[in-house]
């Protein structure tokens, strides 16, 4: 049995460069170093991972989606097993959303979906009705009605027992205008206290609640968001909400709300993982990241490479070994990594693999790219330490994003 | 990489009770203990496990596919890559087939099919004609006509580069006639003289052949294909042809079968892998088995467990982790049992994974079943050198069998 001494706390170590951090997030079940990526265990499971592989990938923390458990297996199977850590055989950090999310992500795809690199399955679409309550849904399993409520969300999370949890809110599509995106970021807000509050009525110290800045791409409705966030009793903060219709709009939008925000909180950037988004974030001062990207591009056959070991005529983050040109190729995915994946198979294997043996495939693939993110967020570490942060970048081909600094100058000016 | 020096040999450690024997498997990449089994990797990969996860389920010897493999990746593919164990990672010992099984394992299941738990799918049933010089297929991947002759698997044999390989047979169903098993096992005779001829003709010591003993369920021609093999240059021997229609009957042939062969060869039984068939087959001196039979019913749910784990109500040799009954369970599938799955996860995981997460469910299966079978061969092979395999079979429920013992002799009485 693992003994829990519940703590937790947030220590920043080093500043700079702009607003990047080093940071220790001590959680009971162990302590993340940040900046950290946060990998989607979406069904109290990776779908191609063992327990075993996720740590010899290095990996500090994972989250599960409540949407998903609340309805299988439940809390109370979930409870009855001691909670998700239990359950799971993944005895470290865990986070949990609201539930919220794959709620509202109805619809075919919006933009910020595509950005966030989400797409949502139709089974998933199964909002009834949303009221200042809660969200009504039906379950995509046997078609049973839900009521979310935020006191229900923090309930559920309180049953599943991650460490870090977070507030219900609503999440808008890209496409809404000033006037919905303000009203709902107002009942996101009344929902957030409704969520703190049943928080504090049993908190018992095991589990800590971060709220939501919404606000979507209006600067001052992201503002008062920050403002209502800043103000109010949470461990740490969450960037949610529409990040906008192109990157660029969304590395404004970070930045712009990674300046106003609380410096002394942990701050999560939700549904963001692509390398250069990344280290967008973590110079503006993010500090946990969370994506599905690295295992879902596995599952279509991508792996993440270093951008000095792409082709020259691959724009993407990743290469694609369904192509026919990794057929007799003996070399590992990347010369130079140490993952359980690289040191023990070729390129053309996992080739012929996703062909013959796919499930396999995936696996290795996976295996590679949460040893990638990892090591990825091991090195924007080590830089920050050793004051390298700016060369590392450069190094990995980012672009100076110099308008972002510029626009959030300006923004900040006009608020 | 891995310097190879080619040498094979086959020690027989000790002897007893009745036919069983505990020996030594030596070849180029490693040595094998036997009585062993060897797990089906049949396209270059174990659905749902690494090499590093077999390797951590103690697994000896893996075997791959000739049929599959001379289709995709092909064998310039694979030797280009350096053969089988270059390719896969996995640099133990490993046998191919001849490619014959899958070729003529057409039509619905039959029982002979059943007892080895084996089941074709629609799309191998490939066989365009039969004649002298080999068989000829259409491929099940892109249609393509392929003759496969003894010659030509040898070839096929020689690129996938396997330690063990074996030669070409046709693989009667069991309801042909004793006329027509008799006309089979006569070609298959002069095919396997065809194969031995290709083998030495460049063998370079990095391969042995094994024969294979057809005659279907009829004592007499069994024995003629017994005298055929023993007399031959054989490395080793399979039991292979047409078991018969029930348990009883395959025991029985097993038993004559083993009690005329060489004594001084290894011997395979192939495609059986039931606990209580492989009792009763080391009990008649079978050195080594394979059967698809526990990574298979991993992804139906099942896990191997041993009798006295086993509910009152289970008939089987596994449970079957998809019963609503395993929900709230919090242990392991076996308690008793060291393997990763056992080590960290409980069964009412596994039963929600088969549900939710299927992927992980058998990649968990499959490791406690491949770490089931290979313990049960290690207690197996202790339990010979202990004088107490009679004791062994005792505690695992295994039937007294006399009757094989019995008809056995009456059979070699009336040769």
């Amino acid at each position: 049995m693992h003994q829990i001494e519940p703590k937790f706390s947030f220590e920043i170590l080093k500043h700079g460069p702009h607003a990047a951090r080093l940071g220790l997030l001590q959680t009971p079940h162990g302590t993340v170093e940040t900046p950290a990526f946060i990998f989607c265990a979406t069904r109290a499971a990776m779908k191609s991972l063992t327990v075993e592989q996720l740590k010899a990938a290095n990996t500090q923390i994972i989250l599960s989606n409540t949407y998903h458990l609340m309805l299988q297996p439940g809390p109370e199977v979930m409870q009855a097993h001691g909670g998700l850590q239990k359950f799971t055989g993944w005895h470290g950090p865990m986070l949990t959303d609201s539930g919220g999310f794959q709620i509202f992500s109805l619809g075919s795809g919006n933009i910020a979906d595509e950005i966030k690199g989400r797409r949502m399955l139709a089974q998933d679409q199964t909002l009834l009705r949303l009221s200042e309550e809660g969200a009504e849904f039906r379950s995509y399993i046997d078609g049973k009605k839900f009521l979310l409520t935020p006191e229900e969300s923090v309930r559920v999370q309180r049953g599943l027992g991650a460490d870090l949890i977070v507030v219900l809110d609503e999440c808008t599509p890209f496409h809404v205008d000033k006037s919905y995106t303000r009203g709902s970021m107002d009942r996101s807000h009344r929902w957030a206290l409704r969520s703190l509050q049943e928080y504090l009525r049993h908190d018992n110290g095991t589990q800590k609640l971060y709220g939501i800045v919404q606000g979507g791409v209006y600067p001052d409705l992201r503002k008062q968001s920050v403002d209502f966030v800043n103000s109010n009793e949470f461990f740490g903060h969450a960037v949610g909400g529409s990040l906008g219709a192109n990157k660029q709009q969304m590395y404004d939008v970070v930045a712009l709300t990674m300046s106003m925000l609380s410096r002394d909180r942990p701050v999560h950037l939700l549904g963001i993982g692509c390398i250069t988004d990344i280290f967008n974030g973590v110079l503006h001062g993010v500090d946990t990241f969370d994506c599905v990207h690295p295992t879902r591009i596995a599952r279509h056959g991508g792996a993440l490479v270093k951008p000095w070991h792409r082709p020259d005529d691959e724009s993407r983050e990743h290469i694609n070994l369904r192509n026919s040109k990794y057929k007799l190729n003996q070399d590992p995915l990347e010369p130079d990594c140490s993952c359980a994946t690289c040191s023990n198979y070729s390129s053309g294997y996992i080739h012929y693999l996703l062909k013959a043996e796919p499930t396999l495939a995936h696996t290795l693939l996976s295996q590679h790219n949460a040893y990638f993110m990892n090591e990825l967020m091991q090195v924007i570490r080590d830089a920050i330490q050793n004051n390298k942060f700016m060369e590392l970048r450069k190094q990995w081909g980012i672009l100076e994003h110099h308008k972002t600094i510029e626009n959030e100058l300006l923004l900040l000016d006009s608020l």
